[in-house]
């Protein structure tokens, strides 16, 4: 069944490597899709930006990947998903259009239902709100508090992801709302920032086990996958997928940073810089 | 003597507020100067880009500077006068150029002559080696050694400058170039990022009384009394100066986080934005 369509690649874009944690779930549940990942480094982080620099620039990157015949577009940044994600769905029509935040608050209703939500996030994301208007539509019982760590995205960036640094930081972020009884504080923490992940033990040694953890990466990849399938665009079980990785600067940074949110070593000659 | 000629503004850029630590060191020291500062907050950070990118940046920062009829520029970012120092200097000329860290290398010269000199600044900074360069030029005798920590850049950012958090972090990069003889570690600890400033207490509480710490803004105030007077484009002192802000990104995160670097409360209404 599998035809010339088939084999044009995923694309996704990010702000900059966190998005590569989505990567990383999506070649695991799609080992034979071809995908191109573009990481917007020459304006990272989006995070602290307005809503209509973010709009720009994630305009700019889709139709960069347009350009490359792509069968499917995956916004692998929650601040873009909550900024840009109905106008590409509406700009790049037929193309299918996937962001994080949706499959996030599905993951986070499917731990907790009716539970009591924590979101942490970069600023735009929070000001938005659009987690908590993602997980109220799925959940009317649920709770939902937003919270800006833009410290943790810096965090991740420079890899200092457990001891004692990382664990005062996410402690002074959580702990007004993780109280000593389990049953005041939330049930779920959602990594609302595609960067969040490799942070994620030590939140978890902070937020104690008794709370769910989730993040959009595993049910974005479902959500890849169910849309490829009925559109009749997955790609058959022959051969291992292609990578290619496009940067919008700082190869060498790219690879040196990004191998830890892939979980696989990069060199800089696996980045292509290109100009959005 | 003031004519017309004297009353044109001090042009001043940084990637976004870091630099409002220069300009409160250039307020203080020249009360009746006009001065329009421009905060490429669309962009920020520099110090994680690479040095084609902050070129691009630095250009565009200083023609639209240029337009505003300014009789001096000071760029008051470390990451940007690394990279862009000599050319602007050479693309503007006649209009004077002055960068922080040939003052912030004086400064430091002249609080340890022949000592062991620490540089904390972005990893851009810290790739170009410009402080080492424009330590040693002054001064054959000193020993430099540049440390790459771009978490404080989003710690003072967040505004988290004192405190667990902050003295964790300031700990962690200190701790290697720190032991308990004096003579052993760093004379001087050098702030080579505009950003720093406002951590200079943890910095000084981790580091212990007995070495210097020293930033650019002062030695960069000087400079440019210097530079105008020459030139002859001192303003008299009659009337106290005018004050423009502009930024390509986000009037209100500005404000936010600006005041405290500045020293001043702001509002968005301060903040004009512009397209580079």
């Amino acid at each position: 069944m599998t035809d010339e369509q088939n084999l044009r690649p995923i694309g996704i874009f990010d702000s900059g490597v966190g998005g590569l944690t989505v990567l990383k779930a999506l070649r695991e549940r799609l080992p034979h899709e071809n995908f191109v990942y573009l990481g917007d480094t020459a304006r990272l982080p989006y995070g602290t930006k307005s809503a209509s620099s973010i709009l720009r620039y994630a305009r700019q990157a889709a139709r960069h990947l347009q350009q490359r015949d792509i069968k499917l577009l995956v916004i692998a940044c929650n601040t873009a998903s909550s900024v840009a994600l109905e106008e590409l769905q509406n700009v790049l029509r037929p193309l299918p259009v996937v962001g994080v935040v949706r499959p996030g608050a599905r993951a986070a209703v499917g731990a907790c239902p009716g539970g009591r939500h924590l979101v942490l996030a970069t600023e735009a994301t929070v000001n938005l709100h659009a987690y908590r208007d993602a997980i109220i539509a799925l959940d009317a019982k649920a709770t939902v508090h937003e919270l800006p760590c833009e410290l943790l995205v810096s965090l991740a960036e420079e890899g200092w992801t457990t001891g004692i640094v990382a664990e005062a930081i996410v402690r002074e972020y959580l702990q007004p709302y993780i109280s000593n009884a389990v049953d005041s504080g939330p049930n779920s923490i959602i990594l609302g920032c595609t960067h969040f992940p490799i942070l994620r033990d030590t939140i978890r040694a902070v937020a104690g086990d008794a709370r769910s953890i989730v993040d959009s990466a595993g049910t974005t990849a479902t959500a890849v996958e169910a849309l490829l399938r009925s559109a009749g665009l997955l790609r058959g079980e022959q051969g291992s997928g292609r990578l290619e990785l496009l940067a919008t600067d700082g190869a060498r940074r790219f690879a040196r940073v990004g191998g830890a949110f892939l979980g696989a070593d990069l060199s800089a000659d696996d980045v292509c810089l290109v100009d959005l």
